[in-house]
């Protein structure tokens, strides 16, 4: 099936805000099997998305749009796409009744008038529901089968109509026996892409006829195995065999896959030992205790912490000690661990971690230039500590050094050791 | 001057890659005055690319694209558009010369045969020259002044592109007594989007020919005034002008402009007072303290916290009565209250903020729903507390708690206290 997409918006348009929805809605089409052959950005005015949506109708026949079903004047999808379908729009009682109701429970107020408009729908419109916000999707169709589905623009409402109504939609449509894109990723940290295509040897550029892609982000380094032009069941198989092969080389440094959450698999591996931790954060100013603490159920082995900006925080809610201080500053050994083993005991867990560095962009020195960080881990009072310099501008220097920090944590809990890691077993 | 852009690759159709070139050249091109009316994203095949830029070229004659220079065989745009405007493909010699220049300087290579190609150019164009990457631009036009430039698509290359040659090149076209694109930002917090147009009555929809859009975030809802088709001068005044009508309306709400970020605010704001801050944290985790440090120089307002996930840490770090606890639950007032006047006195900070909440998806009940936090302020002794039900999920729950604490600072902070807050002075 052979898709195109329309995202409405002069935000979009003037580049104040990035399209994420195109993307998104990409990625999930293509694991169905659905192409998308166009995509285009339109502004807020129903000339300008009537012009777009008729030329994708007409190209494609089949057209998804975001954006446009809010509640305020500038929101003009839903009458520009039914003047194209030959429709009018008519108020939906029923939606109605469902936005008072919404209103009501979540705000504990009656339903404001510009919201009416969400109601409004063309004739001949499936309603797409959206358990996730206020504006109800719209699937349209002509007698010729061409159809447009009009989805919010909020990104979480959009995903969240997606995966409800328009995913199932599309997959009876297109039935199960066609060629996929089907995609795996591999997740790597403290390692560099050259350094991984050097490993990886002559698997670097593809395998087997999957592509390789090599995606750096701040969590590490992404590796994306594709395969193209295979059937499902016989994609999974391909990429479940090049999996296997890149594991062989570079499995060292791979701690997930997918979406997978460094924070999460920790926490995982911390409740399977039965062991709590606390963190004592500088640079990172609370950042770690919000990466775990993102994730649900995260209390059952995380604490807390303390946040020790200041020098006179560390001294005194973690005893580091003033000599190590001033003899060698903030961002040295001696202070990593002592934040570490500072925390663990005050909080009474079997991890502590410390975190301490020069964040940027001021405060670098020749010996400490910024970047610079230490991280400690004390687990059951083994204290273990690494210096390293971590690249790019404030904020993500600090979030790789608490990933620095979790991927310690990693190696530690790695069953083969390899000399560098030590074994933490369940009480 | 009316533009049209489109994106070429494969990887942006897929959803692999999120489409930054496009709303970086928006921005750019709208402060100059350039309109840009449509966008379209196509894939790699010439055909895709041909078809695309013939009809960008035939609504609007004047189009920018992005990717396809490479140096491999899924590098079609040159030719494809080549053939728009009748041209061929030849091989530039001195554009061979320079690139085993660059590949001798920075690899200590020569030229790998693969990017030969990239010396390829239609007969005709314009080079338009890379002092960021291998691939120069083209441009080309036909003899109606119909044009198209043809960018890299790596993003830092096309970047420099942009600034170096093709931003003066139109700058030169379009002159400077044309009309322009500007818009000004104004932040609001603490209200939802439908009660904002409520009170800005006939404004809500536009003003004095500019126009007003609603952008909800988990920072709140930022209302964007446009000037479209003014000269600079003009479309400043007008902006100026609306601006004021606005904060009129609806200034009670409005915490800042463009990209002002509350935490930086208010650390700004402790500063003038000289008066420090340490946060409480329960269901953010360390997320405020994160934002706070975010901050460069942060360290001169904000001093640390704690971190009390767990129900012992409030008790034995911040002083929380178990008996509040057992009373009312950790989502409730005094035990908000506890936190903040505990983390102000351990700390020895002037201000205090405790924060404690349900940010689910786990854990709501009828009385406290998933989104219930207690936000409470201690300054100087003065202790405030305030409930919210917030809505999103657990990330956007635990983002608007913080948002929620800081904009209860400032409205502390705020001249007009309006009854609600109280005034903080410097000592």
């Amino acid at each position: 099936m052979n898709l195109e997409i329309v995202t409405i918006g002069d935000e979009l348009l003037l580049g104040f805000t990035i399209d994420t929805n195109a993307a998104h809605l990409a990625r999930e089409l293509a694991a169905l099997g659905a192409r998308i052959v166009r995509r285009s950005t339109c502004g807020d005015d129903a000339a300008a998305i009537a012009d777009a949506v008729q030329a994708a109708l007409d190209r494609t026949g089949a057209v998804i749009t975001t954006g446009g079903l809010g509640p305020t004047a500038d929101d003009q999808s839903k009458p520009a796409i039914a003047a194209l379908f030959g429709q009018q729009m008519v108020l939906d009682e029923s939606i109605v009744a469902a936005l008072e109701q919404r209103w009501l429970t979540r705000f504990g107020q009656p339903l404001p008038p510009s919201n009416r408009q969400q109601a409004m729908v063309p004739t001949g419109a499936t309603i797409l529901g959206n358990r996730h916000g206020s504006a109800p999707g719209i699937w349209l169709e002509d007698a010729r089968g061409r159809w447009v589905a009009m989805l919010p623009g909020v990104p979480r409402e959009m995903r969240g109509m997606l995966a409800d109504t328009l995913i199932p939609r599309l997959r009876d449509r297109i039935g199960t026996g066609g060629t996929v894109i089907r995609s795996r990723t591999l997740r790597t940290c403290s390692i560099a892409e050259s350094a991984l295509a050097d490993r990886l040897g002559e698997l670097a550029g593809g395998i087997d006829g999957l592509s390789l892609a090599y995606l750096p982000g701040n969590d590490g380094v992404d590796l994306r195995l594709t395969s193209w032009s295979l059937p499902a069941r016989e994609a999974e198989r391909a990429l479940d065999a090049a999996a296997v092969r890149v594991r062989e080389k570079v499995g060292r440094w791979i701690y997930g896959e997918g979406d997978d959450d460094l924070a999460a698999l920790m926490l995982a591996e911390c409740a399977a030992r039965e062991a709590t931790v606390a963190v004592a954060e500088s640079c990172t100013g609370g950042g770690l205790g919000a990466r775990f603490t993102a994730v649900p159920g995260s209390s059952r082995s995380f604490m807390g912490g303390v946040i020790a900006y200041h020098n006179d925080v560390k001294v005194r809610e973690l005893g580091v000690p003033t000599e190590a201080l001033d003899a060698q500053g903030a961002v040295s050994e001696p202070v990593a661990r002592a934040m570490a083993a500072g925390v663990r005991q005050r909080f009474g867990t079997r991890i502590g971690i410390g975190i301490t560095g020069i964040a940027g962009p001021d405060g670098g020195t020749p010996d400490k230039p910024v970047g610079t960080v230490w991280v400690a881990t004390d687990i059951d009072g083994d204290v273990r500590a690494v210096r390293a310099v971590l690249p790019g501008d404030r904020n993500e220097i600090r979030f790789r050094a608490g990933q620095l920090a979790l991927d310690r944590l990693r190696r530690t809990f790695a069953r083969d050791a390899d000399g560098d890691g030590w074994t933490v077993r369940a009480p």
